[in-house]
């Protein structure tokens, strides 16, 4: 039997407990196997050690096949964990480290998931999209700085970095995604009134890709009008791509809109899998709740069908999918963390 | 009586029709008489002259007391006008050279109008909450550039400024507003945790402001967790705060839900009144629309309202609010726009 080599980072707060439940629902749908190693990372271990993520468990992360992540992050506004400490030292570092060009997220409000959208709006048609976020450029290159801090003339700046080599990978894996879907419809977001510059490459890559793909349609959305059509007519929408910023911000609106974020699936993938990718809920570490089986087990359990989805077992990916679909459908009554999972299991 | 010099800019598309029903209830409601010049401006002028904003117009509009904007813009796609021309050569060196700092956008769900949240969602409180975005600052400076543009190795950079200076200016003026509001509550909204210079002056700024303000309550949201709660919970808000992205992104969004960009106010402010402070409704020039009196001059009206508070007329303000939102108890059938502006000014 193929065995596949699983980092597992459960994190902090909920995620222990939301990816327990993702590895049982895995390996109950899986063909093949995995051999797992957990990996001790997030605020607990920085705040206990100082280490956010060591140049070793990087090295090693790195031969892994896949990554399952749970979530990551303290207490807010704990002191003793600025902020941006693990973002940028933990999570944004894998991603840019194992250059996971590909943030990929789906929605679809599934029968039994709660919408806080009217019915008039619902009544439009399926809400069924997904949005290709480029991971590894934009706003969160990290680049930029701040003079003066503290004092009245501070200045602090953030610079956007939008390459063609990384536009036009990431536009590429969004076509190929849209070709392969019955709307065959591809709406880039961006604010190209304003940001003219980065604007610029990716609407000059989107045509120029668009040749490849004729059967593709191509629409255009200002990200502000990308927020009014997900609250009026998110039927409308099939694969959209845009940058990192907008996307981190797109697909909070488009979780919501579909249930929550309890149900938000997301991967971070290396299309050309020289690297491992790495599939996590949309969802963060809610401490507030840890500990308390109360966390919707959902969204892991979705981004576990996206990994297998990666490693190319898609019907065992299919199966997930169809066992949450089951299970919502038939939601009654407060559930654990653990019973769901039991459920979704059952379902398989 | 006094007279107040009022610049007036209809714009294309629909900003004509509309500015024509704002002037009609502005002169209704007005205690005091304006004098108005009309200035040519927009996507029309620039495709027949080349000209967007001739330096001898912004001079004249530099002298007058208030800007009334209609809205501008031409046919989406263009050729003849290239993204951003008129947005930057436009619209943004106004609120630019005439420091605009106080982008000001109230968001009330009145009653009648149609939010497209469910009745779940609605029934959590009422919506009724200000947007104060920074208007002369972060990505909309045009600031960055592009190089080897057109070629494989593209790079486009757009980078947002933030200073102590300018933050502390709105967020200084946003408090006040905070504390002459019954929730007394201020979030800020940003994203810290990766963009951490920039997140890092609007934070400590917050913080130090806030200690004048003793009653005021402030809260932190990031942006993503923003979208989520503006669907879920919107009655949370009372004023927010946040930066010129940020703020655009969050105001399309507050306005869909309550009721459309038919009826979002907005006003570039300069509090300091050292310059004309200008008023515009949220929506563009709807070019597919023009012409036809199939526009919604409220969001037009509500800014004339906006326009008058800013002069000091809060009674007259007041009048015009009220007049609209008896107006939306009683909509029923299509009215033109002119039939909108006219049954609003009855009511004054
Ligand atoms: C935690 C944060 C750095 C992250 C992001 O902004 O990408 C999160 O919001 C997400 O969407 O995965
Ligand atoms: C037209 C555009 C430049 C403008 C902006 O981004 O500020 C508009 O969207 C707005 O919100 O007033």
């Amino acid at each position: 039997m193929t065995t596949h080599k699983l980092a597992v980072i459960p994190g902090d707060g909920i995620g222990p407990e939301v990816t327990a439940e993702a590895l049982k629902v895995l390996e109950a749908a899986s063909p093949v196997q995995f051999e797992k190693t957990t990996y001790d990372l997030g605020a607990e271990r920085y705040l206990r050690t100082g280490e956010v993520l060591p140049q070793s468990v990087l090295d090693e992360v790195r031969t892994q096949d896949a990554i399952m992540l749970g979530a990551v992050g303290g207490k807010p506004n704990d002191p003793n964990l600025p902020p941006g400490i693990l973002e940028r030292g933990l999570l944004l570092k894998l991603r840019f480290e194992l250059d996971h060009y590909v943030n990929l997220r789906p929605s679809k409000l599934f029968p039994g998931a709660v919408s806080p959208l009217s019915d008039a709006v619902l009544g439009k048609g399926e809400i069924d999209f997904v949005v290709v976020r480029e991971g590894t450029e934009g706003l969160y290159t990290g680049n930029g700085g701040a003079m003066r801090v503290g004092t009245p003339h501070e200045v602090a700046t953030e610079v956007s970095i939008n390459t063609a080599f990384g536009v036009e990978r990431v536009v590429r894996d969004a076509f190929n995604r849209a070709q392969r879907r019955p709307a065959k419809l591809l709406t880039l977001v961006h604010k190209t009134n304003v940001l003219v510059n980065a604007g610029g490459v990716w609407w000059r890559i989107v045509q120029e890709v668009a040749k490849e793909f004729p059967e593709v349609t191509v629409d255009y959305l200002h990200i502000d009008a990308v927020m009014i059509f997900m609250v009026t007519d998110p039927a409308r929408f099939d694969v959209i791509v845009t940058d990192n910023i907008f996307g981190d911000i797109i697909t909070d609106l488009a979780a919501a809109i579909t249930g929550g974020i309890g149900l938000a699936a997301s991967g971070n993938v290396n299309p050309d899998r020289t690297t491992p990718s790495m599939f996590e809920p949309v969802h963060g570490s809610a401490p507030d709740i840890a500990g308390q089986q109360k966390a919707d087990p959902t969204a892991a359990i979705l981004s576990a069908a996206l990994l297998l989805d990666h490693l190319g077992y898609s019907d065992a990916a299919a199966r997930i999918d169809a066992a949450v679909l089951k299970d919502l459908e038939t939601r009654t009554g407060t559930r654990s963390t653990a019973e769901i999972g039991d459920a979704i299991t059952s379902l398989i």
